[in-house]
Order: structure tokens, then sequence, then C-alpha cells
């Protein structure tokens, strides 16, 4: 682009160049001469032009190189890894879904999804989340029973801050369990999910909040919140997490119209965080107990919490009031992991009215999901529902903090498995070095070749250094009429003359 | 969709009523009472409205349930083992790219492109293919040398042929080697790549064909055809496959224009299948040896075929003057795999000109590639070249071929890997089994519960049936007291109580 803002600078300047001696009158041939200068950095700059597109990804998309495949690859392995150890099948939908197939499930945040140009027949869209295509796929194939995951790229129109790990194309992670079951097993499998892979990922200190739609909805109804206004102050109490009290208050009383008495007395609520222990004080909350639904949701929430005890989690969960998540479709319990600062785990609780140990400051969400009992029902014919509860792993804030921790820690990671490099010492070998590597090719060993005729062979130990290459079979005139391989380990530059016969058996023993 | 059309049909003929009644001059009571039904009627549609979206995928997508996830997997697997053992590292880019970025790489194929809507931004569209994000990826961070695979969905919008395995979004599979090395040695373990696949995958037959742009090119311009109907000419020869050769003609002489000696002239070059002996012979060949272009090709087809001996897999390959592949980018060697029709392969040869055995009736195209030298070049704001060669294994077409064996053979596919079921003999041992499941998770055993509160011990044992699981815990109260665990193999219905602390030990040793 350099060269092409030269060019244009210079087109100015040659402009102003004809402009004036027009306007001083100068003679036609000394006028055409300076114009037929400027006619030639036109066409030069159309000519660069050719070349001139810009090379980028899409705003808030990025390409993915052999390094952070790497370091996908493992996250990816170890989150399956969890996902199948508690039986989940998996499936996979396509990129987009008829747009009416999405339209109405994500409240405000309808105005992210991406449109495909109509370009004839259908009205496409990418998808927004792997839920909603889930619950597509339960209605569309009549499934009332499923216990899935799905790992797959969703696209959202949002403004990325990708310092942060926040994109508009990333991956979602997610594990979902559909079916009547008895009330808060699979709810409680969940989260015992969460735990398993964030502690084998080993991200440091977490902690995953728990609330209830319910909950909150009872909380709005008793402390004054008319029922038309549940869902856009839910949506500013989940803010909460992101700015302070008083700013929130100033929304919900300012900006919505609510009553500065009803916001003081969510404000109450929503500073509330504990076990099991607040979900049995608030049953007894002389208001809270006034809502039916509040109650349902405190009952769940204690029946949740002796499931976690069994499943042995309760040492990372929180019920938290003021969690509430935004989208539109979830029914019942909700719940969000965050990891902590580091060192902050062991400062004091910085939350009123607890008496749990929660001295966590988040330094971002990496898990969320909750029950959404209706979603599948919205896509049946006779509205028949089937209850599901999921959970979401954010991958890409995880990506960007291993990202990260391998930087800060300089690690070396290998982007390739190869076990050996076939080189050669001489001249004149590539047929054997390609025969060589076809014998090992044919064992299933991981083996490699420069692909240059005659290369040196100070370039081909090199290679094996700069990719973590362990082994290097050499072949030289000698080796080759002994009927031997030189075999070198990279690390410590140790040679052993190999029989050709036992080279396979010899690769295997060492990698 | 059957309600919505009774209830509109109704409303005609209601409307239909009230219309006569008024032309009829009834009283204002009467046709009162029937507006007021043919209100009703149409609240009906509208309230039935919410439910009437469509339930379908958009056209020329699908859905993968889990067994075919299950063999998918199984194909990727064996797939990335290939690409690793020869040393590929994998890249990932976006779904989509700036349009621009697309424009101009696909000749007449352009048309196909999903384009995004302009909702503001950048101009967008889905991918075509990954050779051209690859390309763009390289230009983009100056990567001179690399060999990677990358495995990712691509967007065509094509007529889709779904029982054939056509779809508009649909996989590739790709691994690609650029820089610049000595001719031919890529190229060669590109095909070997090929080889290794189709065979491990145990697909039947295959052939994979190999011919050159430049021999192409060579051939139409000793044949006659002016110097700017190449490109048409060859996308005509490209139909080969699936017409035969009189309609071929047809085309080229009715449509394009071509003189019939010309056509006819390419019609004797077509034929013509072999190997490195057929190379040999046509760069003796009076005509053919008059082209430059086309002995440059035909002397590296050679050097291909030495090394292909090299590499073992001569068998296979044929040089084949009839392949075109449509794709504008190819500049050099150009291949394609099919599969042979079952029992074929032994049938005689029904080709001309042949001294190669190359007994195989296509039944369709499962990889294809070739070299593109040029493509890097039109991203560098330079024109700095990498020359590139690159395979992409045709996996959708695999996958029907799959799945319709796994059916041909009833074959029983298990989508989970569970290990061990843990069930319970009687009423109230939830948590009990609560207990066990997560001792069992502790350990990294893959271990599942019934959701439910009192299931009965056949309901558990059906389940383990049906899904595959190979052993079931089961507890009692009698187990309890005991400290034992009653572990069943379901194959032979075998039961041996374990003590409950070597259970996780006799699962492994048993799995």
């Amino acid at each position: 682009m350099e060269g092409k803002t030269l060019i244009q600078e210079a087109i100015k300047i040659q402009g102003d160049v004809v402009r004036k001696m027009k306007a001083e009158k100068a003679t036609k041939e000394q006028v055409d001469k300076e114009i037929s200068k400027l006619l030639k950095l036109k066409a030069q700059l159309e000519d660069d032009g050719k070349h001139q597109f810009v090379l980028k990804t899409a705003k808030g998309t990025r390409d993915y190189n052999p390094k952070q495949m790497a370091i996908r690859e493992r996250v990816f392995n170890t989150i399956i890894s969890s996902f199948k150890r508690h039986g989940a099948e998996t499936i996979d939908t396509p990129v987009f879904e008829l747009k009416e197939t999405l339209t109405g499930k994500y409240g405000e945040d309808s105005k992210l999804i991406y449109d495909l140009k109509d370009q004839g027949g259908e009205l496409l869209s990418l998808r927004y989340d792997l839920t909603v295509p889930f619950a597509r796929y339960l209605a569309m194939n009549k499934i009332t029973n499923i216990k899935r995951y799905h790992i797959a790229k969703v696209y959202r129109r949002d403004n990325p801050a990708m310092t942060r790990g926040r994109y508009r194309e990333f991956y979602q992670c997610d594990f979902d369990i559909a079916g009547q079951y008895d009330s808060m097993v699979p709810d409680a499998e969940c989260l015992r999910i969460v735990y398993e892979i964030l502690s084998e990922l080993d991200l440091g200190e977490f902690r995953v909040k728990v609330n209830d739609r319910r909950i909150l909805d009872g909380m709005f109804a008793v402390c004054g919140v008319p029922d038309d206004m549940f869902r856009t102050i839910c949506s500013t109490v989940d803010k909460l997490d992101k700015i302070p009290w008083e700013d929130v208050k100033r929304e919900m009383v300012n900006d919505k119209g609510l009553s500065e008495e009803a916001a003081d007395q969510i404000g109450e609520y929503v500073s509330m965080q504990g076990g099991m222990d607040l979900a049995e004080r608030l049953l007894q909350d002389q208001k809270m107990s006034r809502s039916k639904q509040a109650c349902a949701g405190l009952s769940d929430i204690k029946l949740l919490f002796s499931y976690l005890q069994l499943f042995q989690v309760t040492d990372k969960v929180v019920f938290d009031l003021s969690l509430a998540r935004g989208l539109d479709y979830y029914t019942g319990v909700i719940y969000e992991a965050v990891l902590c600062q580091a060192g902050a785990a062991s400062s004091p609780a910085d939350v009123h009215n607890s008496t749990f140990s929660v001295e966590c400051v988040s330094v971002g969400s990496v898990a969320g999901g909750g029950r959404y009992d209706g979603l599948v029902g919205m896509f049946d014919p006779n509205g028949k529902k089937v209850p599901c509860v999921g959970v979401s792993i954010g991958i890409e804030r995880i990506f960007s903090f291993m990202e990260q921790k391998a930087e800060d820690l300089a690690l070396k990671i290998r982007t390739t498995e190869v076990q050996v490099m076939v080189a050669s010492a001489q001249k004149n070998l590539m047929e054997e070095r390609l025969k060589l590597v076809t014998e090992l090719w044919n064992a299933g060993i991981k083996a490699e070749v420069l692909y240059k005729k005659n290369p040196k062979l100070l370039s081909q130990l090199q290679h094996c250094e700069e990719s973590g290459i362990p082994l290097v079979a050499i072949l030289g005139e000698q080796e080759l009429q002994d009927g031997v391989v030189k075999l070198r380990v990279v690390a410590t530059r140790e040679e052993v003359d190999i029989s050709r016969s036992d080279l396979v058996e010899e690769i295997r023993r060492r990698t």
C-alpha cells in the first residue's frame, strides 16, 4: 500500500502543477507536457492496483498457524476426553440454517446474526450458537433422549476484542443432555464436566456461579418490577460482572424507568452469594417466599447442591443471585464459570451476606449454560417439549490463555510428529533416501526427507533441530555397502549403526 | 402444514359465505355472525402460524447423526495419520474471506460462490475451497516453505446430488507442499499419500490418473486449437469421464466452433493411457514434440514415474491424456483418483493405444489435485511466486461409500466409548450410584448412570445392550454392606463380586 500512497501523492502534486500552469496561462505545449506526465502517473496507479487487494482476513477473524493448531488440538483432546468419559455422542449441523430457524431465539442479540446474500433460493443465516441448531435437530428427527457434544464454529457480528479472545468467528464446545429425567441430575453432571475440564486444563483457580431463571423472575416480582420489564431488567443485572452496582442501578432507574425502591431491593438480593445454606435461608425469606416460582428454583438449587456434593465439586460452585445470562431461552438453572485473578484466591472475600468462601476476582467467563426446557417445543409442529440442559465451554478464551502461557514460559511446541528424518551424508543418494523413507512409511513410521537432490548433511540436521525430530537415519556409500543405517539421536548426537532389517524396530523402541 | 391448508380452505369458504350474504342483502345481525366466524378462523391461522416454520436444513446440506459422526471420525483418523506420517503440520483459516480474495481464482465456477449479505462493513464470501485461502495465508505471512494439511468445510452453490455424496456444504481434506524444490519429488509424495489413504480406507480397487497442464496446452497447440480457446476446450475435455467422446467432439465443433480436423486430432491423443513408456513415446511423437511446453510436461511425467517406482505406487497410477480438471490455477502436473466398479478390475481393458493394464470402470472421483505455481504470486504485492503442489481427498464420497458399506453389512457402530454402566438392583440407591460413578470418573473411567431415581435393573441392562457398553457395575444393599460391587459382563452375562478398591483396576483390565 506504501507504493500506492506515494503515487497518489505524486498525482496530487502533478495535478496542482497542471492547474497552476493553466491559471498562469502557460503555452499549450507546456501544459500538454505536464498533462501527459499526469496521465502516466494515473496509468501507473491503475497498474499497481492489480496487486492492490488487501491481504487480510475478515474483520474479527483470524488464521490459526501450526503452533496455535497444536495448542488447539491439545485443548480439544482434553475437552473431548471429558465429554466421552460422560458417555456423550457427537453430531454435526451445517454452518448455515434457514433464517427463520434462528429468528426469535436470541432476543436483542438477533441483530448480531450474519445473513447470507439472497442469491435466489432460501434465505440463510450463519449459526449464532450450537444450541438452536441442536434444538432444531431434535425436533426435526423427533429425538427425545440424547447426550451429545458438538464442537464447531459460530458467528456473531459483535464488536471484536481479539486481544481478549473475542472474535466474530469462534469455536463453541457444547455438551447437552436432552430428555425427561429426575430433577437436577443431568444439571449436576453438566457442572461436574465444567469442573473436570477446567481442572484438567490447568487454568488456575476458577469458580462456577449458579442461579436459576425462576429465582430471578421471582425476585423481580417480589421487588415490584412490572412483568413486562423482567427481560430488560434481567439484561441490566447481567452487566454486574463488568460494571459496579451503582451504574447498574442508574441504568435501571434512569434509562429503564424502574422505581428506585424496586432497584434497591434488587440490589440487596444480587449481592448475595453462598451455597446450599443460602438457598435454605432464602426459602425462609419473608419476601422471596411469596413467589412460587422463586421457591421452586430455590428448592432445585438445594437439590442440585446435594448432587454436587456427591460429584465432589462443591468447593468451586457458588450460588450467586447476580448471575443473569442474556439469552432468552433459559428456563431453569443457569451457570457460568469464571477464572480467578492469579493470587486473588487467597485475599479476603469482598462480598456481603455470604457464609461461603468465594474469594475470586473474575478475569473472564470460560464456560456457561443452563436449562432450556422450551426451545425444542418452539420447533415441534405440536409444540411437544423436550427438556434440555447443557454447557458451552468458552474455548477461545482458553486458547488465548494457553497461548499466552506458552509464550510466557517460552515453551517449544512441536507442530509435527515426525519420528525420524532420512538423511544422506554424500551426494547422489536421493534415490536411496526415497527407498528408505518408503520402507519406513510402509511400516507406519512417521518419516521425512528433504526434497533436494543433494542436501548438505548439516542442513538436514538443522531441520531436525528446528522441528524437534528426535532421530536421523543417515545413509552413505559405506552404510549401503554394509547393509546398515547410521541412526543418530539428535539430542545427544550419539550415533549407532543399525542393520537395515532392524531399523524399524529400533526406531519404534526409541520413540 | 396440513392443518394450515385446511384452515386456509375454511377461511376461503367462509369468506364466500360472507360475500354472498352481503350480496343477498342479509340482515346486519346475520352478516356479523358470519364475519365473527371468519375472524375466529383467521385468528386460528395466525396461532397455528407460530409453529409453521419448515423444519429442515438448508438445501444441499445435512446434519450428521452420531453413527455418521463415528464413521467420519474413523475416516478422518486414517487420513490424518497418513498426513502426519509424512510430516505435515496443520493450519486453519476463517470460513469466510474478503470477497476480493476469491475473485478471479475459479474461472467459470465463480458463480457458485456464496456471498454474505452486505450488513455494513466488508464484503465477504464463504470459502469455495481450501487452496485459495492457503495461498492467501502464505502470501500474507510471507511463508515460502510449508507442508500442511487442512480439513474443513467449503461451500458451493452447486446443484446438489446428495445421494451421490454431492453437497453444497462439504468437507475438504487438503495436503499441500509449498516451496522451491527439486522437480517432481513433492509431486510424487502427494501421489504416495493418495495411494496410502485409499489403500488404508479399504475402498476397493482404485486408479490415480495423472496428466500435466503443459501437455494439455501443448497438445491443443499442435492440434491447431487457437490460443484463446485453450481453456474452454480444456473444460470440454474435462467431461470425458462423464460423457462419450462423440458428445465431447460435438460440443467442441458445434458449440465452441473448433474445426473438425482439430477435434479429431485431440480425440486421438485423449484416448491414450499408459505409464512412463507412453511419456517416452510421446516425446518421440512428430507432432507433439513440436511443442516445447508439451515436452517439458512429458519429461516431468517421466521423472515423476521414476519417483513413483521408488515410492512403490506405480501399480495404481496411469498417465492419462484425457484428464483435464477444471480449475484455472493449475500450472503443471494434475491428478485425480477414481474408484473402480466392483469386479470390473478383472475385465479386459476398453482403451486404445495402451500398453498399460488400466482395467477400471470409474464410479467416481475420490481425490484430486496438482501443481499451482502461480496462485500465491497473485496475492503477493510484488508478485513473488511460491511453487505449490497438493491433493484434496474427496471425503464426502468416501463417507457415502463407508455409510453404504456399514448399512450393507449391517455393522453395529458404537457411538459412545462408555466402558461401564453404574446400575442398582434395588430402589433408593441413586446417591450410591452417583458416589460410585464419581469414583470411576475420578479414575478416568468412562462411565454412565441412568438419570432416574429408581430405574429397573432390566432397563439399565437394556441401555447397555443398545449402546454397546461392555460392563455393568451393580450396587445393591448386600454389595454395599460387603464393600463390593457386582461386575457383570454384558456379552456373557457372567457376574463376579469385586472389592470396591479393586474395581477401577478390574475395569481397566477388562476394557
